[in-house]
């Protein structure tokens, strides 16, 4: 049975509390296996790829190869249903389109009165790696949502490692690479992966910043090398929440549910409403549903567990609530879903209305699907564009607006202690 | 003697790569210490702070309250010196200013070809917390471009902490946050601070993100705490590279090559020229400065032990090496000034032109000098607007919009066997 909540019962606000603090995902200490990984990497290069590849996938990339040629990923393209490449396709010109818009000018200069010319220049970031998880959690999808606002942002070198555990590579995610204008694939994984995009080996250069989900060994990898390049942010489990009124239809509700539940039996699904009889027929429809569920396992363990339904007075009450949970996705199905998306300022995502359900978002919309999971809606975005640009900043001075500035920088040099700093400006300045 | 190379010599591409590689700061490993201090203030709030400030900073903040009055800091800005208030109110307009251009439309919203509304809103962090280091590195520069920018996004609570070492608070830094509207000053460092603003305590209410440089500590906390809030860059060392060309001017060089390695033993200071006279003169003009700056022993030893005159055929020959360096400043004292600006990627910050020395653009142009250090231009920019605020991607369906993208998105959903999100679309569309 998931949570229920009323926000008028007494104990609401401590319930709601330790709601919020709820720790979905089992921490696992890996960090000491993570690091020799990364040392090994390192010191030993392709050896260590090698060596790691053969324990950890069973396969003898000496023998087949590190890089997936491009007659391999031709032939999985041929090896793919028509009908998911044709739906692929689309998904990859729509996430193109969108991301589009997310470019900025490369360059914008502006000259303030003093005739100060101030501004930025905008640059792709040289080279990305892109981790793919292998086995059931490989999604073509994912691979686009990752890729396309890479080539979007004009990021030179692009680089995917997917493990390909006994040999086996999903045909639609190398489609999707190949859709996506992926430059280089290699066929490894895990903490190896992430250790060789950053520091390089023999056969893989290395990249600037690296971007895409992986399990815990990927994700304390991706944080040990931090600093030496960039890192995306560190995913959690998913999560939807759906705010409805009494117009909502309980079986699309269900739905949206059970496809967040579906993922992963640390996934979250929550409803608010201001509609008790809505909130009872959204619980029966979910116990319904789930008896034809493919993936009901997982889909009830979530459910179970970290599911909740909130009742609120009126669902204007409900928006401190979302702006605490902070969701990664948030639907709207409601009459006044405008103004209700208008007051919301922490969520990854916001699909407005109730024709406009969570998967296609996920899919086909071309918004982005990498979204902040863990509450952190409250202090970051989705991924896009600039993710995989960098700004730079432009300055110059001619000899009239050093001249203007020049004083107020040596009087805060001088201020803080710091003399060849107001030298610097003074020297010029014949002062 | 700073390290000497010429890009036509044999040995310079390994001489290059081990420079690049050479580690300027010494990484004290200071993890466990930090992690029982967050444990002690999750678990015993402000009894904790005050244990802590008692100790590292010989105060009781149980007797003086740990929050810094609004009395306090109007009596601090009326100590401080004029000219250095004038100068830094100077400051604060100009950098209101430059970063007002940088802030984003409060929603963008499109509707494609089918009818589908796509676009983002972009909403200001709701708390955000700026940590200022105390002592001799507590620069009230450094709180305008922290906090001035966050102002700017919009943040409605904008939280400054501050050591104060036996008591002593910097009047120039108190009138710094109160010119930048800073909501709220803690007398409280360290460790210690960073998780009274992650967690939060009693006094202090929790933020969603902390920013702001710091010592091993402070750092060391913020990798800690990321992920339970945001954290900007970590800080490294402060560097410059300056390209010239025979028209540069030795004693000027020379001087903004010092105002960097002044800041710290660990800094780091480059000339690139194509001019082997000009790097002799630089030379020269830099024991002579030497002579007569007030932190000659800072300076000297960052020069020794960093510092570099990296000799090149022409200046476009040192383009590569730029990208590669990646440098936090980078000036360009060179009749070409212009062309070179355009083909570097990797800077945080370019000073064009022999008039515009780095320490304009530390305190008075309005641009920001929290820039990225240690390389990590090449895959992450300055602080800007965009740190304070973060982006909802927004989607809107009609029945018809849902008809049309609906079969793409179930065909994607059955291939990444995900039956839920095929069955969440397919049930609106009686599929």
């Amino acid at each position: 049975m998931p949570l229920r909540l009323d926000s008028q019962s007494a104990d609401f606000a401590d319930r709601f509390r330790s709601f919020l603090s709820v720790k979905r995902e089992a921490s696992q200490d890996v960090e000491q296996t993570v690091r020799g990984i990364i040392e090994a990497v390192i010191s030993r290069g392709d050896e260590a790829l090698k060596e790691f590849t053969a324990k950890f996938d069973r396969i003898d990339v000496a023998k087949i190869g590190l890089r997936v040629s491009a007659a391999e990923i031709d032939a999985a393209e041929k090896a793919c249903d028509k009908d998911a490449l044709a739906a692929l396709k689309l998904a990859r010109d729509r996430i193109e389109a969108y991301h589009l818009r997310q470019k900025p000018k490369a360059e914008e200069r502006f000259t303030d009165a003093l005739g100060v010319e101030l501004g930025a220049k905008w640059t792709a970031i040289e080279a990305v790696g892109l981790y793919v998880p292998g086995g059931t959690a490989a999604y073509p999808s994912s691979v686009l949502m990752n890729a396309v606002p890479a080539k979007v942002a004009g990021c030179p070198r692009l680089v995917m490692v997917v493990p390909s555990p006994d040999g086996k590579l999903a045909p639609l995610v190398l489609a999707a690479a190949k859709l996506a204008g992926v430059d280089e694939v290699y066929r490894v994984g895990g903490a190896q992966a992430v250790a060789a995009l950053a520091y390089g080996t023999e056969t893989i250069a290395p990249v600037a910043k690296i971007v895409g989900p992986g399990n815990a060994y990927v994700a304390a990898a991706k944080r040990l090398v931090f600093g030496k390049v960039g890192i995306d942010m560190i995913a959690g489990p998913s999560e939807v929440l759906i705010l409805a009124d009494k117009t909502g239809n309980p079986d699309w509700i269900a739905a949206d549910l059970l496809a967040q539940a579906e993922h992963d039996t640390s996934a979250q699904s929550i409803l608010i409403t201001d509609s008790p009889e809505l909130a009872t027929d959204v619980e029966k429809a979910v116990e319904s549903q789930l008896k034809t569920l493919p993936r009901a396992d997982v889909a009830s363990a979530s459910w179970r567990d970290f599911g909740a339904i909130i009742l609120v007075p009126k669902l204007a009450d409900a928006v401190p609530l979302v702006d605490r949970l902070a969701p990664e996705h948030l639907e709207i199905a409601a009459v006044d879903a405008e103004a209700l998306t208008a007051k919301i300022r922490n969520a990854g995502a916001i699909f407005i209305g109730a024709h406009t359900p969570e998967a296609i978002g996920d899919y086909v919309a071309g918004s982005n699907h990498v979204l902040p999971t863990a509450r952190s809606a409250r202090f970051s975005s989705g991924l896009n564009v600039l993710d995989f640009m960098k700004r730079t900043s432009l300055l110059k001075c001619g000899p009239e607006q050093l001249r203007a500035l020049g004083p107020a920088a040596i009087a805060l040099g001088e201020a803080e202690g710091l003399g060849a700093h107001a030298r610097s400006v003074a020297i010029r300045l014949n002062l």
